[in-house]
Parts: C-alpha cells; structure tokens; sequence
C-alpha cells in the first residue's frame, strides 16, 4: 500500500508528497497538529491540514525571515519570535553575535514539544541560553510590551485558526509600540497567486503604521505556488540600504547578501499589489 | 465525481489539479499529448504527464526566456526559437521591434495545432508575418545552420524522449556555431530542488563553449518546485551589464528590468551548483 498526503492548498490545487509513516497526529487545544515522514522531504510539520515546515527545504523560510531584518538593523540585541515553535527562525536569529536574547511565544506548547522530537536540526537551538520561551498568546504578549525589541518576526500559520488577529491592524500598531524607536518588523504573508487580496491587505495596513514598508520574497517548494512573500514594516532602517559592512559572514543555504537585495525586485504582478 | 490530474514530479512528490474536462487527448509520432481545462489554471498543455503550460501561469516562463537574451543583445534581429510550439516565447518574441524574423522550429506539429486552438492567446501570434514556422527536428536544423541568428531560445521538454538529445554537448557546440559572432542563447534547465545534477552538468558544459555563462531563475508554481532555471551562453554581451537606455517599455506581467538583474542572484545552494 502507497499512502500519499495531499494538501489542498486552493479548493481546485494542491501538492501530495509519499508518506513512509505517521509518527504523530494529535488534536491540540489550537490545531490539529501532524508530524509525517515523507520520502521526499523527510520529517514534516502539518498544522490543520497545511505543511507547516520539513526537513529538506526548511532553511528557506527560516534563513529569510531572520537574515533580511537582522542584516537591515544595525544592532540587533533584543529580538522576539511570535509563533515558529519548530524553533528554526530562532537558530537562524543565534548566527547574529549581537542578538543578546531572543524570545519566542508560541501558542501552542504541543508544537514545541513534537519539532524538538522529530525535528531536531530545526528545534534544537531551543535549549540556548541566549533563547526565553513562552507558551503564550503572542496578540496579547505584543500588546503588553513596550519600546523593548530591536526586531520582531512573526512566524505564524495562515490567517485562519490560531493566527487570525496575527494579520490585523490592530496587530501591527501593537507591534509598533512594542518596538523601540529605529525598530524592524517581519510577517510571512503567504503567495501572490493565490492570495493577492491579503498580500495588498497587510501592506496597506502596514504601510499606515510604519514609515518604512517593504514586500520581499523567497521560493519554498511546500509552500503554495512555491512563491511566498514576506512584508517587512520598519521605523527607520531600510533593507535595500544596508551597508557593505553591516554584513558578516554566517552559514546558510539559501540567504546571500546579493539575495537579499534582489529578493526585494518582485515580479510585475505583485509589485501591482503594493500600490 | 470529481477528477483530479496529478503530476508525479518525483518518485515521491507532485502537484495535482481539479479537471473541468479533457479537452483533447492524442498519442502524437513523438509523446502523449493531452490537453486539459482546470479550474485553477484554465487550459494545460500536458506532455508525456507533464504539465508544459498553462494559461494562468504560462507568462513567467514565456516572458523570463524572451525577455533576458533580447535585451541583453544591442540589437537581436534574426532569432531562433527550438521547441515552444505553444508559441509563447514567440509572442514574447515579437514585442521588440528590433527583430526582423523569429523562426520556430517544433518537432511535433501537434504541439502547435492544439496550442492555436485550446491556448490562442498564447499561440495567437505564430500567424504574425515576423514568424517563420517549421515542423522540424531542431538538433538537425541547428546542425544545419552557421553563423545566422543573434538569439537562440531553447525551450524544450524534459531531457527524456524527443528532447533528450536537446541537453547534449553537441547540441551547445552546433548552437554556437548557428550564433553570430556577438550571438547569445538560452535554455530551460529544469529546477535546482530535484533536479541539481542536470543544472550542474549543463552548466559546466555551456562553460566549455561559450566565453559567458551565466544562471537565473524564475517562480513557476505548475513546475516542480516551483524554482526555474534558465542557462544562457554567450559569446560577447553579458546580462548583467545591460544599460538602462537598452530598456524600452514592453507590457509584462512577470518581467521587469529590475527583477532582469535580480533574477541572477542566485539561492546560496543554487550559486553552488554552478562551480
């Protein structure tokens, strides 16, 4: 017997990966949460149906949301991760020396404790004493904070379920304030294909907020239409005007200086959904 | 009953479609030839089980193999397009003013005939007066022809059945010799996620033959992973050393000067792939 997972990732398209075993399948108090291993992406993250993060092609997602706002900021030394409890934007923010503590709240404690077991390369920098986790609301963790981080990255699942007021305004005037003054921003705002009206949604209800916004992109082959863009909100940095120096060399696969520049060059179409 | 087209892109990996209805569906002298209309992507050109085009995505792909070469060569007059009997890259083609003939030279002549009647607003312009077709095998019409275009444009299948001998050594020798003296070409070379092997090989060989050499990429969410890449030759001008007056304004969708650049700043494992 061949047992293949199939994402339906629009009502009429969608990807199917061949699965060699369940390790874990649970119904969390937020999602239900899947951990399979695939032939060709090997162990994967499926949160309420969705490809969350696998083995193979993880360090893309988790090399852009980290390096593009922690290269564009001088000094970043106090930075929070809202969601990404698979942990792999925390060992991606561990590369910048002058991170001095980085947080992560992440509602639902069950994905933690399954990325820890059955992906560790992805959750092991978890355990870093640099790191503070919390299982927690990040909505209301944002809305208590004040003046108190360098950088923010939201690492959430779609805007349905759990993370539904992760993509409001509301949201992001939180975020704002609990930035300090030459503060930066990043949300994972999912493919221009199939999501156009969020794209223009969020980057027009950034764009009230900040005085600095920006669209950016990377491939992830799990993802939909493997073109996923990311929405950078920023006080007073911009990420098309990092200097030379500012960049030091860190390991990655995927994230280059040039890259990150270039990634910022979108397609025509979804350029249009910036305007 | 729903029916749903599913492409193995790997062994254990693919993406699959929601099916309106066949449209047509014949065993051609050279490959299975079906065409569908989903409700995704409208109308897909599917050869030997795997999908060639489609009318929602099929402009990133058209636009990325036209646009870069031409606007890279001072003043391409005479071009050659290998395959492409969907007629795309041709209708591409024919917004610089500065080419005087694009000739097409598809082997299987079923290609086109379907493509002018299910895809005619990509296949609408193989009837311009600009536009030589001919059903034709394109390896001996290269190996034939010496000293005659300013831009070749290979836009082939997958390196198994009629396009096999398109990824040859030979191939790129005979192309070079079809060039003129400052002549620049490009190919479809598959994606970096499943297919690096292939990537890395006609990289190397282009190299061998051709004084510049150079990769780039483009997001297409029907191709597997949905990371393309392009290998281009050339024998004097460089891509990344376009001038801005060599830009003039033609309608995209995809294209845009700046994402010309861009697109060569390859993902770290990519850049890899070529060294």
């Amino acid at each position: 017997m061949e047992l293949w997972f199939t994402e339906k990732q629009t009502k009429s398209f969608g990807i199917t990966a061949k699965v060699k075993r369940t390790l874990h399948t649970e119904k969390t108090d937020f999602q239900d949460l899947d951990m399979i291993e695939t032939e060709e992406f090997g162990n994967m993250l499926v949160l309420d149906g969705m490809v969350m993060t696998t083995q193979k092609d993880e360090f893309v997602y988790h090399e852009m949301v980290a390096h593009v706002p922690l290269f564009t900021h001088p000094n970043p030394k106090h930075v929070l991760v809202v969601g990404g409890g698979d942990g792999g934007v925390i060992r991606e923010v561990l590369k910048h020396p002058s991170v001095e503590k980085a947080v992560l709240v992440e509602i639902d404690g069950k994905v933690i404790e399954y990325s820890k077991k059955y992906l560790p390369e992805i959750a092991g920098e978890l355990e870093n004493s640099r790191v503070e986790v919390k299982v927690d609301d990040g909505f209301m963790h944002i809305a208590k904070s004040e003046n108190e981080y360098d950088v923010i990255m939201v690492d959430s699942t779609e805007p349905v379920g759990p993370a539904a007021n992760l993509f409001t305004k509301g949201f992001y005037a939180g975020i704002s304030k609990a930035l300090k003054d030459d503060g930066i921003f990043v949300a994972q705002t999912d493919n221009p294909w199939f999501k156009a009206d969020l794209i223009s949604q969020v980057f027009s209800d950034v764009k009230e907020i900040f005085p600095l916004t920006r669209l950016y992109t990377a491939n992830i082959p799990t993802y939909p239409s493997g073109l996923w863009t990311f929405t950078i909100g920023s006080k007073k940095h911009d990420p098309l005007e990092v200097s030379e120096e500012r960049f030091h060399d860190i390991e990655t696969k995927y994230y280059t200086k040039e890259l990150h520049r270039a990634a910022f060059a979108l397609p025509k179409f979804v350029q249009d959904l910036t305007k």
